[in-house]
């Protein structure tokens, strides 16, 4: 197997694995989500945040989504034009764009903030886990 | 060839597949994308609906797209976040995120419904074919 | 290798190469962006307009792009839904859709013009580079 069938094989892998991920993240199963990470992971969503350790990512994911307890919302998190660049470590870097859609009760499907994801994707046990995530937000780039 | 390398092999002809599956719908090929599915197929696109056979199939989408003959509208199907499960018998059983992008005279791009979709994928003479699709609409998870 | 698992590997390859290539356009990296065309490519965008060689398709972007300047907004070319079709010529021919999602100064993202793009892809020295581009906004289909 050459080196351009591994990146390709690489590449419907890491899109798999994103798509459980955050089907896991929307479902609100955040131990589940927080198991894609290792052990000593981190997890930056928002400025100036950073939860580490899976215990960590689920004590922040739960604080984070208290904001929805009184208002409904249905997520669902869209990974696109994913880069990978697999490391000298043997750890994979990529760098895609999300974006989530809300829906809400009587309203239509709509568009939450556009971000850029920069992941350290690590093997263990032959699968992918998040070593770090970094999540910034397009609308923080417009106001420097 | 390893358990994940046909699992990513088949990743890529999944996306493939749906590619081409709605570019017909969007297209409104109708007969093209009942072509998609098994002779025996079933769709369900709507609560309280099913079409079976590629016949019905075709019926059913007749009978949606009438409401845009007099507002007329492109529709285009994004599918993506795929989760593809080999099952034992053979078949895939896949979820992922669909969301519409309708544009309409005179108007930006709007997002349709954010939606969830199950389907079951059999392979015939080599190629993959739909033999059941069911999309539930999130707005109807927040009904309850 | 058959056939299929040869197609599967370029569908990926070719979903990474939109993958950097519209990052280098989002990122404003005009010379980085007509560097994936061939020397004599191709590139229309927008109707009537086509641009020739990469030095052409800079000067196109860089005149494009003025419009911003007293507009400030972070662009997300998404692309997805790819149907690739090799060519008897060794080149492939795509068709996909597109979306670009805009981020403006104290509003939401929006979603901009929803798009149909067909693209030729050649390959050179190994790599994939587009031989042509053509856009078409789906708003355009309604005017007919």
């Amino acid at each position: 197997m050459t080196a351009t069938q591994d990146l390709t094989a690489l590449y419907a892998e890491i899109q798999h694995f994103y798509a459980r991920q955050m089907q896991l993240m929307d479902g609100r199963d955040f131990e589940g989500f927080a198991a894609t990470f290792t052990e000593d992971g981190e997890f930056s969503h928002t400025p100036g945040q950073l939860a580490r350790t899976r215990a960590g990512i689920v004590a922040e994911l739960r604080e984070f989504h208290r904001r929805f307890a009184q208002a409904p919302v249905v997520r669902r998190h869209w990974f696109n034009m994913i880069v990978a660049e697999p490391q000298p470590d043997g750890s994979v870097r990529t760098t895609y764009y999300a974006q989530v859609i809300n829906t809400r009760p009587g309203a239509d499907a709509q568009v939450g903030p556009s971000c850029v994801v920069t992941d350290v994707l690590v093997r263990a046990d032959g699968a992918l886990l998040n070593k770090s995530r970094q999540v910034r937000q397009d609308r923080l780039l417009l106001a420097h």
